[in-house]
């Protein structure tokens, strides 16, 4: 048993509080990682309101990165001391994970909002509870890392280089990865095609910068925030629309790329947008969905021009397994393509409601909370 | 000058008439062709009735097969006296066109329904006229096949085999080959897929005939008419579904797919039976719209389940080349592996009317005028 | 401690014995079978006589079927009493095994000719010995099935559906694998493409068939043995051509073809054929190597004519993962998509020599063991 | 006609002479274009030498950029006054050429050096003579640019945007876009992948360059010259290997990339390289032959490791067609990701020798005339 301390949400909309938890030993399976650094995703907040059914109390946080502290009777990798970072977990037997896919796991569903453990003798129970022996829901993301332990699947974690400071890390367990990945795993631009970006978040300036890894030569970002579009034009956008003040975003844009786009990818996750984006691309072009929109939401497609050879794709947390494309993040950092670094604002672990706030008005792109 | 015989629609919802009329010689890089036999398509009627934006008073048809009686100055081919079935027109110069992708031809629009000549020096006019020298609308689909002449692109012909009957060749045109070239160039399933077909008529008939064409080893066919989905299993579909008297479509079709399905076909345009198909698919999944819906009609598609790695591709007459489809599918019939033949049922010319009221039943699935 | 009654190759080029032999119990991740039926294969034949680097004394076999006895600690699947085929073993956790390409593991040298297990506590040790205990080398491809009884990875076990005899299952797992997958996973012909198999024998022949669940239109079978070339026209193929009478195989293929071959399959192994095979293809045409050639053999590529955007690719056992391929097979078989049955010859568990020598003799195209 | 200057072969091996010459007035799907600067390929030399079946006398030259000065009847595009480079001819007509890739066009053995025109009426005769009127070869890759004037197809030529300068132009027509392609459109290296590039020359290092537009983190380079290695680390290589001293090359590779490479692009055209190149990769991974051999040369390959999943594969000109490829270059070296400026060096046009010599010592890596 682990002595923890957390940010636990009570219940639904409530604030974090701090609350001093206990996390179970690691069973076979399982590391126990002291978090240094955790990224804060749209996704915990959505979650707190419960868009994502998580039950509660519960320790959310899905972006860490630490040291393992100890490992399960039978895990060889990692090995205790080994700086990691904390991927997206998966079942690892089913016909996706068998074939390379682990982000759309068939069991992803419990495996990132069960609340309990996926895997091994003790699945379907939690491994976490207050330190007065109340029940608490933790394994959010399969790692709850909003505390300064964290307990997950020796599966997901990811190798840290030596050179790679682990706070800057944890956000490519999740955010990061899910704007690169849809650029590079999923939509693989050809020679000459258009990106555009809609939501120059940490998620939109992430695919922003996996595109300059591409040959597309058109990469246009979107957003309402014009310091977010500077940045966007420093990190490799050929083109910038400031979507507060163009009257016609889709007309700016079609008009930017010469055309009907070759890629538009969602990251605001709202709905409007949403629909701009699949307007966005014609015959032959794709339109990714990207970011996540609240519980129920639906949008509105019109069928003969979606019938006209258009696409629309889902793409989850960037496609593929985390322990290929997070070295290749990291490689790509190290040789200056990449520098994701730029999106981090730091916090104080006690600081994740001043964090989400910063977030909120545009100001923090990729909070991390140093723990 | 040719004199033809044609059924016209003369005014939006009227019913075809049959007039004389006559069409301008072949010019540079055009054919005229003496009909043989025409299909009668979906997208005849619902032109008929505006959902595409034809003008009026127009000459319909698509699915023309027949003789060439005589060529422009500059075509070398088809020759005179060759036997060919009309694609679809394209213009040869667009980056789809360039890339091979003539069914997403950048002036498709005005190609199929512009009611005009789309490529050479009377490009923008129409060669068609009354025999009392009035405006007549042609040159739909590049063919405006329901007439005893009909004057084409030479791009747009494919030379029938001479063992094969003109008068079968017709609907390999459009509706067959659209079915076909959804599942064969933009499904492609893999090892032990699934293919789920909605709407056993002429395209998903075809889809189903095409998917034992592939190593897909779950074949679904969804529709209402009993006669159909006996006919569907008879061309190779692995298990129906009468969709009239199940009461959850979707769940059946996913019970007989073990899950969620690899591939839904959606060839019946049908806005609720969209829904279905969407829904019919899961994570890594693939919902094709591949029938045509009334002008306007859009569908409501849930965010979340779509963002988990869901795709939703349109495929227009099946996509690709009618060079390379058609044939394929004329060497697929001679081997006995795509009897499409079954499907037809024979008219006269002057009974196009006929002919429709019997697919609107039902009965007929592929009615063909013998001209 | 299983007693098992195996065929032994006591040495590089003896004759198989048959002995009375010893077999562990199965440790973690390991299942015993006994062995209702095996194929006999090339690969057999070829180890025997130090092809491939498989130490001797040693028990072969590779495509058995059976029934699962007894399973390990941690093994949930298969059970005991479950009916199996036992495809290719692999590591599970190279790059290529997590990306669900486990035909090309990275250990797969060890796993099918180490001579001991893989994986487990034991690795590195061989779980069989004669009856007075001398040593002796097992787990040939994860099986060595020529026995009354086989230790194998649970995870390379693949079950066998209850209405397929489990004395046609065993060649599945490998030579009716590498044929069908080689078509079905690594070419994945299109529309009109031509197929030319080189090498009318079990895995030719399963190209053959797998060729027909693709939209290729040609397909062209070469063989010296006019009763396999007549199988192969029942089988599907479109043309065939004796190599024994022919004066230039590659130019009567090619004008089959119309022109250089989309794909060819080398499933000869002889290098004279290899070459053939090469030159079949031209400019973006593939031509892919399937059948095993003797050890250190090389053969000559024209520069030139191959920088012209020929591809030449390995293929190992047909490629991807054997619990898909496998019941992908099972489905077609059983919908008379891919009648593999019809390859198939019997003969007792004594007589492998006398199956080889009928193999040899191009009369029995897959002989299979009764045990 | 037009009178013009040129650098002709008069026959095999002898130095390039400049002579008066004529050329036809531009025909049908023709333009003239006064040539501004033409890159000199190795193709050029190896030409002169007998390595392609040119026939002499002859005009070389491929990598022309300039002004169009006239058109044919027909053309519409480019015009009179356009600045232009001029790709590889293609006939437009052929099933590769239909397919958009043009590189592969049935007929590129005459489109490029059959020393007369490919099309139109004249088609078969050469629009080029001396002053005095004796015949004369040209039409070499479409162009024969080593002239103060160039006859080419309209279809090749690919405009050149204004703030390019034409003088670094000419060399995307062959050279550059050969290694480019052969990264951005057949190998598509994925996440992490590595990347070896045999030969830093023009080539190779327009593969490095692209190399660093994907998402590949090893790109290594390999050659003789230091100082083109250290160019090569300055364009992006994350590693070089001067082959001149090492030992083991293929061992240094493989260890650079952590085991076999995942591509190996051949750009050097030496036997004993390419034999290097293939051994570079292994399983499922790709050597690509890039650079041209010697007429008739071969290579010997290994049959056992090569079927254990390699992949051999010919790359023309970099694949698919100038007109995507060509604007994709302009616009990253607009940007700044492919400053393939630095590789160029400046002779003028009476120079062609002394440009050959400077490259072949490993001065000049991509030598331009002036013209
Ligand atoms: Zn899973
Ligand atoms: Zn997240
Ligand atoms: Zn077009
Ligand atoms: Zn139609
Ligand atoms: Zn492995
Ligand atoms: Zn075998
Ligand atoms: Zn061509
Ligand atoms: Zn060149």
């Amino acid at each position: 048993m682990t002595k923890s301390r957390a940010a636990v949400v009570e219940e639904r909309d409530a604030a974090f509080s701090y609350r001093d938890i206990e996390i179970d030993e690691p069973g076979p399976g399982e590391i126990l990682v002291r978090v240094v650094a955790t990224g804060v995703c749209h996704t915990d907040e959505i979650t707190r309101h419960g868009d994502m059914p998580m039950p509660v109390p519960a320790v959310l946080g899905h972006e860490g990165a630490g040291v393992v502290e100890a490992v399960g009777d039978d895990v060889t990798s990692p090995a205790v001391g080994d700086r990691v970072v904390l991927g997206w977990p998966f079942c690892g037997q089913c016909e996706h994970c068998k074939d390379g896919e682990h982000r759309y796991c068939a069991r992803l569903g419990e495996a990132v909002a069960g609340g309990f453990r996926l895997l091994g003798p003790r699945a379907g129970q939690s491994a976490y509870r207050t330190a007065d022996g109340s029940p608490l829901h933790g394994h959010f993301f399969g790692q709850s890392s909003f505390a300064t332990y964290s307990l997950a699947l020796a599966s997901s974690a990811v190798s840290v280089p030596d050179d790679i400071p682990l706070d800057i890390a944890g956000p490519l367990a999740c955010g990061i990865s899910t704007g690169a990945g849809a650029v590079l795993n999923t939509a693989r631009p050809g020679c000459g095609d258009s990106v555009v970006v809609y939501g120059a978040g940490a998620v939109g300036l992430a695919a922003v910068m996996a595109a300059t890894n591409t040959p597309a030569t058109t990469i246009v970002a979107v957003d309402k925030h014009p310091s977010r579009l500077q940045l966007a034009r420093e990190l490799g956008a050929t083109h910038v629309v400031d979507a507060a003040v163009e009257p016609d975003v889709v007309e700016t844009v079609r008009d930017l790329c010469g055309g009907p786009a070759d890629f538009a990818l969602e990251c605001t996750g709202v709905i409007a947008v949403v629909e701009q984006a699949v307007a966005t691309v014609g015959m032959l072009g794709t339109c990714l969905l990207v970011g996540g929109a609240p519980a129920g939401a639906s949008f509105e497609v019109d069928h003969l021009t979606t019938m006209w050879g258009k696409r629309i794709v889902g793409v989850l947390g960037g496609g593929g397994r985390s322990d290929r494309l997070v070295p290749t993040l990291f490689a790509l950092y190290r040789q200056g393509r990449f520098p994701f670094d730029r999106l981090i604002s730091y916090f104080d672990f006690d600081d994740v409601e001043r964090a989400l706030e910063s977030s909120h008005r545009g100001e923090a792109i990729k909070p991390v909370l140093r723990v």
